[in-house]
């Protein structure tokens, strides 16, 4: 007999005097309408499904491309690209940093050659594309235009979403290069210029998925996502841009983990919560602009290496929290992401869980199905009361830049994290089959394996296209990169012409690590 | 992009004007309070988890007795007996009927020799047993109290289940012996028999499984497994027990279909119908005889035998659903069941599907946590409804008996199943990977295979049997059952007598069969 289960804090049940005060018109609304609770449109599923969109890259651009397009044949309804470390902190596959890392955690991209290839055959004007890029996001977003230029797409066609977001990378994720102010330039930079060329493109994905990953609890999740999310919108304003304009562009990324009433109840809180700190923060009247959408990926921590399969039970279940809260755009992790990057078999599993959540559950046919539940709308409010308590507090240290060089917020993750660690390490947390229903039964998962050739090739590749360019115009390149660096301009034209004229995307990482400097962590280990 | 998900009928969501009328007192109430919608006890699983009871068994006894012993390795919580087509309609291992079917869905079971190694190693007194058997439930009844007395554990002292639901077999299932009025008469014997001998055991497991199996609406489902607990309590009733102690020994079965909305609904307006009927139809004051306790098991019916790993992700999301419905004990189908019996590999993981959800996904410290969702409470008002509404219809055809008698029952499933079946070859209702998503790839899940030698090995251990025992003293035992079945004396001591005395399972019913006969199908094609 499993044991009883049992959390201190929650009550055995939930009814309607829970919920005095909540008032469904100013709480909920329709869906579609101001505060978004219940969906950021009408119909939500019945409508259209959440794009379907598998985070996946490894190895080479060619072997990437691969995967792309079985999964494209399996049913994806959007691409996610993942880079490996070397290109998320600008370092070409040479570099003596890059060693033992190359195509390793994601796709090697150094040169506009790599990036052509990535999408070779896949239509840049008919598909939308995810990049989990940061530090190094205004070159890839350079690359994938000029690549969509080869194509003979032009970049008003080009729809997808760069991560951009790094400040998050500071307080969780780890993978920045310069300093907080300069990275927020190239952020606002970003802004600028998709909103004249870029327009369906989605400039920023805030992300709430790493600090959630760091160990962070579903308000600490929520809160901290929207002190970044201020600290970019107040600096686009600052810079002079339109809240109503920029808001739209704006997206999120939240994770789905395990406690299904408390993430669902988190999605509804976090639409609520943004649409009022846009209107009553920063004056947004667009209801597009005050509308939070948002990709969710299933929590990658959450996952085992012990029997595996059971992960599919995990994933189904996150997944199926993320489109009851009323998701955008799912990543479902797949079965072996515990031990190496997703077999074809296990990424194709992944997807299929989607596709069963959507097309045999008949969840999609109601819009906002827990609506009015007595349990779920507690914990909405709760969550939005909890996380606004915290943005005050940083409010009240100065602000997200304040707060994270005080190393606040890092702080707070680290202590949940701890917590959580404490309690899976005392059995109060159970996680099957690693500390409870062990067994010693060897698992038949196939693992990924990298080819170790590709660091080698990839080494080949780079060193062939510094070799074959035209070195003049390259570097003139590069130079009028600098000069843009050191005065105002814009900097996205100058690194679509560098990366045309085949500078790498080490080369123009260095030519702003030049004119920024570099960050290092200061006191705190994040 | 997939299509669109669209369902005709269905509103695009609830809102809380759709619950008008709807009384929180009169309707809800509190967990553990009548009508009993959000649960039978106050605390639910906060309290003490569902009893995990995975449905097994094939081959020999000793083959099952070691997957039983597996499954209390890994955690299942009550054992649950999967017999055979020969034992499930009394024939012997060696009977010209069973060539080809010993041991294949199911254990073979012919003696009180093969109860005892089915059990053990296993002590009857610390162990719950569901066994799924109807014609054949008093002979098996009467084997395991056996075998119980074997291990020096008294009939008082035993708990589990009998499935012994016959008017479910005439509508949906098929494994009957004897006509419906003999029929009701053994089963109101084993309700006398327990009510004194055994009072800690189930005697009844009204099934809305196979009817939903055999392609009824969730509706249907509550409708007709209700029309037949009516028949039996009414039946009861009449052979003068008292409602109030009878109804506490009622347990009931239902599937975990697909639609995850209705199926949460379906369990919670089962509920809160039954408490109805039992306090107005019969006249039950006690609560503990108005509450609906249940098993649950995922919808076989769903699983696909392409691509097996999708069946981890439907039985997850129905084992969901049966959780927040709120059952007593659940079995996960595992993924392999469209393809043959589960592996202990694909039990293991059907399993550890059930612990992820009571231990990883927090579902379990709330009760009943959707109540007050206007969608749910919406659905949950209207499957009690229609399925009154279909109760209406039977009482004005003169009742159970007289409605399958008709054949109404066994067309309304018909029809339902009809519809079903147009739709996914129209391709309006997607299987994943069946009618979309279709791969050529192979599939690397394992698939059981029965040992070849089973049939043989359990002809001869029958046939010795045979030989080795009194004829004399078994002889009499049979007579005795058969002067019982002539006569008004209940028939279970009697069975007990003939099981001791090593008379067969065949023996036994053939010997029932002379004296009531056989039932014939009559017209309709069930």
């Amino acid at each position: 007999m499993p044991a009883m289960s049992s959390a201190p804090g929650l009550r055995p049940f939930a009814v309607a005097s829970d919920l005095a005060g909540f008032d469904t018109e100013r709480d909920l609304g329709f869906p579609g309408t101001f505060p978004f609770t219940r969906g950021i449109q009408p119909t939500m599923y019945r409508g259209r499904l959440w794009t379907m969109r598998q985070y996946a890259g490894f190895g080479t651009a060619a072997e990437s491309n691969q995967r792309y397009r079985y999964l494209l044949s399996q049913g994806v309804s959007g691409l996610s690209v993942a880079f490996d470390l070397p290109t998320q902190i600008g370092y070409d596959s040479d570099a003596p940093l890059a060693a033992g890392e190359v195509g390793r955690v994601g796709v090697a991209i150094d040169s506009v050659e790599d990036m052509a290839l990535l999408f070779d055959g896949i239509p840049l004007d008919r598909v939308s594309t995810s990049m989990t890029i940061n530090a190094t996001a205004i070159i890839l977003l350079a690359l994938y235009i000029a690549v969509a230029r080869r194509q003979g797409v032009a970049p008003k066609q080009l729809a997808g979403t760069v991560q951009n977001d790094i400040l998050k990378e500071y307080v969780a994720r780890g993978t920045y290069i310069y300093p907080p102010a300069h990275s927020l330039r190239i952020v606002t930079d970003i802004f600028a210029f998709c909103e004249r060329e870029v327009p369906q493109w989605n400039t920023i994905s805030i992300s709430g998925y790493h600090i959630r990953e760091a160990g962070s609890t579903a308000v600490q999740e929520v809160a901290f996502t929207f002190a970044n999310a201020i600290a970019y919108v107040q600096a686009a304003v600052d810079a002079g841009l339109d809240v109503n304009a920029l808001g739209q562009r704006l997206s999120f990324f939240f994770n789905a983990h395990n406690d299904f009433l408390e993430e669902v109840a988190k999605f509804r809180a976090a639409r609520r919560l943004w649409a009022r700190l846009m209107r009553d923060r920063f004056g947004a009247t667009s209801p597009r602009a005050q509308q939070l959408r948002f990709h969710t990926q299933t929590a990658g921590s959450t996952l085992a290496a012990q029997q595996p399969d059971n992960n599919i039970v995990r994933v189904a279940v996150q997944a199926m929290a993320a489109v009851l809260g009323g998701t955008q755009s799912l990543h479902t992790n797949g079965r072996d992401e515990a031990l190496a990057l997703p077999t074809e078999e296990a990424a194709r599993i992944a997807l299929r869980t989607q596709q069963i959540i959507a097309m045999e559950t008949g969840v999609t046919n109601t819009v906002d199905p827990l609506a009015g539940s007595y349990e779920v709308e507690r914990r909405t409010n709760e969550i939005e009361r909890a996380a606004r308590e915290l943005l005050d507090r940083i409010d009240a240290l100065g602000g997200t830049l304040a707060a994270i060089d005080a190393g606040y917020i890092q702080r707070q993750i680290q202590e949940s994290a701890y917590r959580a660690q404490v309690a899976v390490d005392a059995g109060e947390a159970v996680v099957v089959g690693v500390n409870r229903y062990q067994t010693d039964e060897p698992s038949r998962v196939e693992v990924f394996q990298l080819d170790p050739e590709v660091e080698r090739q990839q080494v080949e590749r780079v060193r062939e296209v510094r070799r074959s360019r035209d070195q003049a115009a390259c570097q003139a390149s590069l130079a009028a990169v600098e000069s843009a660096a050191r005065g105002r301009d814009n900097l996205v034209p100058a690194i679509i012409a560098a990366v045309e004229a085949r500078a790498t995307v080490g080369e123009v990482a260095d030519t702003l690590r030049r004119v920024f400097g570099e960050h290092r962590e200061t006191g705190l280990d994040v």
